[in-house]
């Protein structure tokens, strides 16, 4: 019973009602069992060390970019991507209920939510904005103290689980503001069970290769998808520290890892590549 | 003389204090007037307006990314990169002078430059993490508050501009932490003032350019740079919103704008890239 439980845990970094547990119900529904934790490291050791059976990770943000932190846990750990979510960062003002918008006179949030509703708070100079570690955290903080004139900057799962109620919907400043999520299993769920597929669902693969720069390099690395009509959906260079003239890329392209194309590509890119790590092949989100 | 005195001025977002004023020293000397701005898109704004005559800002971080939003920002304003540096993410524990480290109880900052110390916090438990807008600002709070109990977590720069003391240097968990500054010059400024170069400089080029994501559609692109042995040190996609299939690409490479090879190439990507603009020609930081 206990291994049941606990093998259906899903880990993700922050506080319940943080974006990754919005990505997490919009992968496998609202029924999960959750497992927050403080770091990503800290996600992914939960998933070594079998205390979850899977993880939801952040991996590039349309403002912030690649969450390079966690593309170095995906090489370290290896476990792999086995599904993808696009998630819309909505800023919800909240309050604990019985609170109108009329008696605000402080917002708590993270800076960085703070800082996508800069559009609200000039509207409205009379509400201070005060800075908390965590947007669902803020969310909890205001319901756990009953404050009578402040409020929270957080998403709408986290007005839900804290019971607080939603004042103003989606006051960010850009709404083209979108998280991609990556789902994560440990081989031994896999194997054990046989994930659901969607039936005409189109595939991506992702991938981290390292060359030399030389020049032309990456042009050679690239030949190995475009001579099989392979499609990159991603490409992104990052140097690698401590050798100044190397690069780790970062690729995503649309195809099966075991389809003989892609195949081929993989061998091909193999004999041009330094290093060549598929980290997951999955529906596209 | 005011004018003169306003030209002066390099604008930057955050606090005097902030990793980008430490940037704005690195590029142009310690003697510089600046001009703290609340916004990326402010920084811009006060270029245009002439209230600054150069903008020091962020473009990507060796653990957060890109930073989208200033890569909007250049091809929107137009301003052309003439610098980049490297800054190391330094992050150093301070408080009032005459307030020693045992007498600590609070330590505040902003959430992401906490997260980066949680080893510090671990060997530390006694001393709570308390959440504030700036890292900088931090700084600034408790040298005006006095505060016999509590620190800051800030640059070196903010300690010295504030007068706090620094305690503990260098107590984030990862040293490998860098982010890459450009410095943006308004055209006037350019044409009135020969920028010195330093001899023997390596160039580099920044641009983005888009293309319909069909496939061998960027290998095409790139053997612009390939077949003229142009050294890429930078590729990244990004999804262009509301066009589902298209992409655009940031691309640096070594070597002058107006040498014969990349003008070569410039014309030969013309030719395949839907849009394509020039961000700047700098020496290599």
């Amino acid at each position: 019973m206990t291994r049941t439980a606990r093998k259906a845990l899903i880990a993700f970094q922050g506080e319940r009602g943080a974006f990754s547990e919005e990505a997490a119900r919009k992968l496998l529904g609202a029924g999960i069992d959750l497992l927050p934790c403080p770091r990503f490291e800290d996600v992914f050791r939960s998933l070594q060390e079998g205390a979850a059976a899977g993880a939801v990770i952040p991996i590039e943000n349309t403002l912030a970019g690649s969450v390079h932190e966690n593309y170095d846990h995906l090489q370290r750990y290896e476990f792999p991507i086995v599904a993808e979510t696009n998630v819309r960062i909505v800023h919800n003002l909240m309050a604990p209920p019985g609170v109108p918008f009329s008696h605000l006179r402080r917002v708590y949030s993270h800076p960085v939510a703070l800082n996508q509703c800069l559009d609200f708070f000039a509207r409205h100079p009379a509400i201070e904005r005060v800075t908390y570690y965590d947007t669902a955290g803020s969310a909890k903080m205001i319901m756990e103290e009953g404050l009578g004139d402040a409020g929270a900057i957080a998403s709408a799962v986290a007005a839900e689980i804290y019971g607080a109620r939603i004042l103003r919907r989606s006051i960010e400043d850009d709404r083209r503001n979108f998280t991609r999520f990556f789902l994560l299993r440990t081989p031994e769920y896999t194997r054990r069970n046989n994930p659901r597929i969607p039936p005409n669902a189109q595939w991506k693969t992702s991938l981290v290769f390292s060359t030399r720069n030389i020049p032309g390099a990456l042009f050679r690395c690239l030949s190995a998808f475009a001579l099989r009509d392979l499609n990159l959906t991603k490409i992104e260079s990052r140097p690698l520290r401590g050798k100044p003239w190397e690069y780790l890329f970062y690729l995503d392209f649309l195809g099966r890892v075991d389809s003989p194309a892609a195949q081929n590509a993989l061998g091909h890119l193999g004999e041009l590549a330094d290093v060549l790590k598929v980290l997951g092949c999955y529906p596209r989100g």
